[in-house]
């Protein structure tokens, strides 16, 4: 985990180092070719910040108890499995500074890893007293799933709006996130203002997440950031800077714009960036995460002050704070 | 689904098309682009195998119920994920005699669209009163998923014994087809023994299965089998044909199909195929399946007669005189 919210967690770390444990006890196998590509998961593992919203919130309403630590692992469970996904999808060629599986073992592997991930998950769920958090958390998988569709479908789409950017990036980040505060507060009994209050934080902070996630694919630099930047753009993925330039700067910008994401020549993310960098799309995305963060912080207020509250007020500025 | 099968299941006419309703209901989304996707799944629907063994199992014993509906459709969207995301896996150029999602849009819409059948699946299953069904369906799914990772970890492995064999076919096939037949029995009140009965039916049944399925990929006629043969050798799968050989031919042979999976020329499935047919190791894994169906059809025993018992007896008799 990153060394600044490390400092953040300090209220929840008995938890988290259960959930850690959880996690590595669930997909343990009996069959040892599992239990060495499973090894390769940790290379995926970052800041766990699904089961650090999820018990954070709990622990703003309440005490924690054990089912908190159980759907902390499963909601880090099935990011993994999305990131593990995920590589198969972007071709990736580092991720958290190490090899990924994909590169390791191959696409099958990485499909396979990401089922057993996904099934365990469900696995995990399912030993829950009631089917409320498994509902909740397949309704969510469902959500993320169209995202990714959605987005892939839109690969290319040169004309993409801000509104189904939006949708793109609600459905297949923020999702999870507001899932894993409103789970959190649930299993906390909170009331249900609290829970609707604590779930909007997850979906505004989930929003703000990826459009900064967005603009270091665009802006930042792989050294600090810790895995290879420009996918996007060589995905074919609009993100909010490129939308913002492409129906706001002068006309023969933004023609260059389409050309060079028509071409595809090599040096087309370079072009790209230094298109867009002296114009005020970035600035204008910074803002759009910016106002989302301060709206995840509003929601928080009407919750008693407790080292939590402040640890997910901190955690929602760090969202947008996070090195280039 | 296939004609002499379809006969066989008229007692379970309505409920198999209450499944198949359900299935496009559970599926069916408010994004356009996920329902274009969703209709090629279709294109992979075969002979409902597990929903008709959910559904006769339950019948065998009493009456059906809609948790049984629900069940049959939740094991057949699992494996439909499972075929979907064997694409990506197997590089099949055919499939069910359609283009497949894969060659339709890619890797990465088949990766998503096997994700989105699966997690719906598990949120179909959420649906249900008691978290019974949730619990056994994630930790059939777990099995299937060490199935086909021990599958992968054993390609190219000449040396691949009988029992590891078996052990792969079991998990992530035959187990499946237990579930189903336990689920069908359990949700009509069977008894203990009963239940037991018929998920060992399901699990002979399944290996079976799979043992043919096998056979053809190495002797099926592609226009009849529908689908590309002669996949699993240049996949390196090693099957229970390949494996009796070479440990049992006479060592020139047996040298010469080792050099022939190592070198992997152009027309290696013709002379693997033309090196094995004179040989005695397709009867050998004939008898292999023909031994598993006896036991599966003796499973039945006990059971009170029925239309629903004599659907499924003859049914296991089907798995092994599927056209060739």
């Amino acid at each position: 985990m990153n060394a600044s919210l490390a400092t953040l967690t300090d209220c929840i770390a008995p938890e988290l180092a259960a959930v850690e444990e959880a996690f590595q006890r669930e997909l343990s196998s009996n069959l040892n070719c599992v239990n060495t590509l499973v090894k390769h998961v940790n290379r995926f593992r970052g800041k766990m910040l699904r089961p650090c919203l999820l018990l954070l919130s709990g622990r703003a309403i309440g005490p924690l108890i054990p089912a908190h630590i159980r759907l902390a692992t499963v909601v880090e469970m099935v990011h993994m499995a999305t990131l593990v996904h995920d590589d198969v999808l972007d071709e990736a060629e580092l991720r958290r500074k190490g090899a990924t599986i994909n590169h390791l073992k191959g696409n099958e592997a990485a499909v396979l890893l990401g089922d057993y991930l996904i099934s365990h998950s469900y696995h995990l769920c399912s030993s829950l007293d009631s089917q409320f958090a498994a509902r909740l958390i397949a309704r969510t998988t469902n959500t993320v799933c169209e995202g990714e569709l959605l987005q892939i479908d839109n690969r290319n789409n040169i004309d993409l709006t801000e509104e189904t950017y939006f949708e793109i990036i609600t459905r297949k980040t923020a999702s999870l996130c507001a899932t894993s505060c409103l789970l959190g507060a649930k299993y906390s009994n909170a009331n249900e203002r609290h829970q609707h209050q604590l779930e909007l934080f997850g979906l505004s902070l989930g929003i703000a997440f990826q459009i900064q996630d967005d603009i270091l694919d665009l802006v930042g630099e792989e050294p600090t950031v810790g895995k290879t930047l420009g996918l996007d753009i060589g995905k074919g993925k609009m993100t909010l800077p490129i939308i913002h330039f492409l129906s706001t700067a002068p006309q023969h910008h933004r023609k260059l714009l389409r050309s060079l994401f028509t071409n595809g020549e090599p040096d087309q993310v370079e072009k790209i960036r230094n298109l867009i960098l002296p114009s005020k799309s970035i600035e204008y995305a910074r803002n759009r995460a910016r106002q989302l963060v301060e709206g995840a912080r509003q929601s928080l207020a009407d919750l008693a002050d407790s080292d939590a509250k402040k640890a997910l007020d901190t955690m929602a500025e760090f969202v947008i704070s996070r090195p280039m």
